[in-house]
């Protein structure tokens, strides 16, 4: 499949070096074309490096791994790249600016989910991986157990193609919350995230929904 | 033990007939002391009545079981009655009045429990149990798996009682977050707990952190 990743931080080289590896077509975009940590992903991985404009055409997949407080507007103006594609949000809206721990810059009544929707109403939307750290995203054995990953999303065919995707990653306890909306509840998972990893002092940790 | 339960709602009625059933000297209260529900629980149960006051005044330890957009009306005239306890905050701060899902009145820079820790700063506030049903509170078998309560507060010693009796009610796996800010952390997971509750089609299910 081809794959885009906009953002080249820890969450995007993880994933893309991943897909890139799972032998899937992957360009990463970055702010510019000459970013050398867009650079450095292609040259090590033998991946494709890029603008996000380019990543965004040339993924049939594209993830959202720009920084949650700066996605809005790497994202914005990319409607028409994105136009009838599957956007997989995997950002979180985490302020930093006042210390430990961060809040979010957008919760509650809305997410940065559905921001982005409203921005981009042409493109399918689905917020999943969110709530782990990058190195489990692609490898969900780090943790041990039937452990969850949660899906939300308007388009239920969309939520399908992401939950076959999650699948090949090694997900097997996936969970569709329901509408974008319910990215609220995946995205208001991220306080309890940052307080289990001061205390666990590993990122090595998921939940796990348990039932009868 | 001493306990006072506070709130005559599900939650108070379950909790309060479990901690008679364990033997201890319970005090459930109500706004009024001649309220139906209390008066209800005293006679089906053994369990004593009275007023908040009362009942705040009864307990070594205290369970706030009022509806979470009420609770720092109802507490914050007992600072007398509750000075140098242990309040167990089981109540979540949730607002239907827009329909489904509900919002949090507070969350995100603030909390519940931080509200009633403010107001009762004589008091040893100790944030758990709010993420879990109340049947499943006082019988966490009735789900499978090691899965997890939390605890929040600014005080080591009392969350330490709090954790025993936690464990006298069958909790093995038992996460302390940090103080009364982390409440936080376990608030704003009732919007999954909304979301999960409709999904899966039953309160009984709790969540499990799962680390390697």
């Amino acid at each position: 499949m081809k794959i885009g990743v906009l953002g080249t931080g820890a969450a995007g080289q993880t994933v893309a070096a991943k897909f890139v590896a799972l032998g899937h077509d992957v360009m990463m975009g970055a702010r510019a074309a000459d970013n050398d940590k867009v650079l450095g992903f292609a040259s090590r991985t033998g991946g494709k490096a890029g603008t996000f404009a380019d990543a965004a055409a040339h993924g049939d997949m594209v993830f959202n791994c720009t920084r949650g407080d700066t996605s809005l507007a790497a994202l914005s103006g990319l409607s028409q790249q994105l136009e009838g594609k599957i956007l997989v949000d995997v950002a979180n809206p985490l302020d930093f600016s006042s210390g430990f721990p961060p809040h979010l810059t957008v919760s509650n009544t809305d997410s940065l989910a559905e921001q982005i929707q409203r921005a981009l109403p042409k493109t399918f939307v689905v917020k999943s991986l969110n709530t782990v750290n990058a190195a489990v995203m692609i490898e969900p054995a780090r943790v041990p157990g039937r452990h969850t990953v949660f899906v939300s999303g308007n388009d239920q065919h969309s939520k399908g193609k992401v939950q076959d995707f999650l699948r090949s990653l090694g997900w097997q306890s996936i969970i569709d919350l329901g509408d974008i909306t319910s990215a609220r509840a995946a995205e208001q998972l991220l306080p309890l995230w940052v307080r289990l990893y001061g205390v666990l002092g590993t990122a090595d940790f998921n939940i796990a929904v348990m039932k009868p």
